[in-house]
């Protein structure tokens, strides 16, 4: 199940809507067949995987980190591929919360006579596609702040300049955090100081760049900025307000909106800002599983705000700027140290001169 | 060499204005005298090790930290009390800078017949005596600023709630740190608002605790507050300006000062702080090597400003609380992000639910 783990996590940010799923045959205690979901969530992993076997997958034993699908979907159902396969034993992580599936999958392998087990290795199979989960069960993608900070979380210095904080190989990590993602969010102040590419630029990954997302409430987004200008090749999607009179001062027309730009409506808070939880349920209706918001420090501390950060991934570099710097979150209405928001750390890398660390959310 | 090293450390904080420094006595190749440099800076490290190795220090090897001294000051010199216990050979890490020692006292081992050595494990020990050397080469102390912040670099709530960022594991390394050092020095800002302790609260480490000084520039540290109240047991050192004008309105006169409350003057900069050069020379004229800059964000800038931070301890809680909270240090001046303070790491330990990360001053 490890294995098959592993082979999951090479889907991560590839296959939304879908979860990213491994799946392994091993036949007399050796493996005989590896598959993963495939980019843009098909073939899945169980077919993959067979169609590697071959013969010897008959009386071999399949590992999967999520139950088989036992819908008919854009693919033929996983279960009946494992049941023609004659498949003798099914070992499964977790259970697809997938009201489609939900059990059904196991209850159609047991019923063909098959033998099932399930709950090996669940907690890291559930961490995994903890984005898909939630997108099923609670409407909402995942999210993981990514931070670039000095130790005093300054993300910039009182002028604005903030390339670059953090060293070459903080940064290559962040790309890689990109590509492992379904999207990159951020917030307009962002895209109008730093213009951008929010693609993932390690060599040979460029195809794996997230998809784009700006909040931009004030719309203040320019056609001329490389998200605009890139998009044909690395789609964007440009939220703002559902409301009707500020759509009417929309600088962009959707007659003249470069290629490849998608823009959505979500509704306002009562600030007026763009609320987050709308954000979050118009992500998760487009089928967004994993976003990574990456600034700045407004949006940051909105998504704080909502309770919808999930993980962090905060980089410290060893420098300090001081409090005349920009700060890495904006006010998050802190007054008690009980109301500061918490998180349980998950792993400390250094990474060149800097540090990252990653947490997940403390629920409290 | 390693062992006399860790004998050393055991004097941190607790030799000024001496060194710190770890003899061993070794014959045939088997340790038989340790020593090191007791409280308050004597007896030295040498005789202590040739007390214990009695008559077996004849000719054997004494491994010693730093250059035994040659001059009578308060006790005998070490070179005596080596060269009449017979010893053979002397192994030394490095020389002392101190200008009444400076090769004087490996000259007259070897003019004795002594066969000596220099420069074993000489970085460690340098930066073990990081402190003494600046005492004495650049007539300041070493300063380590430590701070303890939330991952966005924030020390407090907007209300002020300070108590406690970090957890109990957190603020026991931290008091270990207060061990280790010749003195803690905050502002008044952080003595009025959280009227500290400042002691050592580690089991049984009660009496390694530091010498506390307050910053007082506005002299507004009130004769209530702990650091007074508690002075005849943990002296206390009170700074505030040289000028005569603001001594007049000192509100503690000097004939009512707590017992264990000493007065110092300083010189202000421009902007009427106390100047940060001058609290260092101070500092160092009065035998201080080792100060422990606790706080708060003011005097942490100033000292980042004057380029007086040499290390950094730095701990971040796994929390957030937003731009509304205290900043850990106040405005650095750093207009381009070239200018930004510059450390490099020396360690990264997880302690509890909290990291700690060390740093040494980047020469700029």
């Amino acid at each position: 199940m490890q294995t098959a783990l592993s082979l999951a996590k090479r889907g991560l940010g590839q296959t939304w809507p879908n979860p990213t799923v491994g799946c392994l045959i091993v036949r007399d205690g050796q493996p005989v067949g590896r598959g993963w979901t495939q980019p843009g969530g098909r073939p899945h992993a169980e077919t993959q995987a067979l169609a590697r076997a071959g013969d010897l997958a008959s009386g071999a034993t399949a590992v999967v980190t999520l139950e088989p699908c036992v819908h008919h979907g854009a693919t033929p159902p996983c279960v009946d591929a494992l049941l023609s396969a004659g498949v003798r034993r099914v070992v499964i992580a977790i259970e697809d919360p997938d009201p489609r599936v939900a059990g059904r999958g196991i209850a159609a392998l047991s019923a063909a006579g098959v033998e099932v087990s399930v709950g090996l290795l669940a907690a890291p199979a559930k961490r995994l596609n903890h984005g898909f989960i939630l997108r099923i069960t609670a409407r909402r993608p995942m999210f993981t702040l990514k931070v670039a900070s000095t130790l005093d979380g300054r993300i910039a210095t009182g002028s604005g300049e903030s390339r670059w904080i953090t060293g070459d190989e903080a940064r290559a990590r962040a790309h890689w955090l990109r590509a492992s993602h379904d999207a990159v969010l951020i917030g307009s102040e962002t895209a109008v100081q730093d213009d951008p590419d929010l693609t993932c630029r390690l060599p040979g990954l460029a195809p794996r760049s997230p998809l784009r997302i700006v909040a931009d409430g004030r719309r203040r987004v320019l056609s001329a900025s490389r998200l605009m200008q890139t998009a044909a090749t690395y789609p964007t999607w440009v939220l703002s307000g559902t409301d009707s009179d500020s759509r009417a001062n929309w600088p962009l027309l959707p007659a003249l909106l470069p290629p490849g730009v998608t823009l959505i409506g979500v509704d306002r808070d009562a600030g007026g800002q763009l609320d987050p939880v709308s954000i979050a349920h118009t992500l998760a209706d487009r089928g967004l599983t994993r976003v990574l918001i990456e600034g700045g420090g407004v949006l940051a501390a909105s998504f704080l705000k909502a309770g919808l950060v999930d993980r962090l991934a905060w980089f410290h570099a060893p420098k300090i700027i001081g409090s005349g710097g920009r700060p890495a979150i904006a006010d998050a209405k802190v007054e008690r140290l009980i109301d500061a928001h918490q998180f349980r750390r998950d792993s400390v890398h250094q990474v060149g001169c800097d540090i990252v660390e990653t947490y997940d959310r403390l629920e409290q």
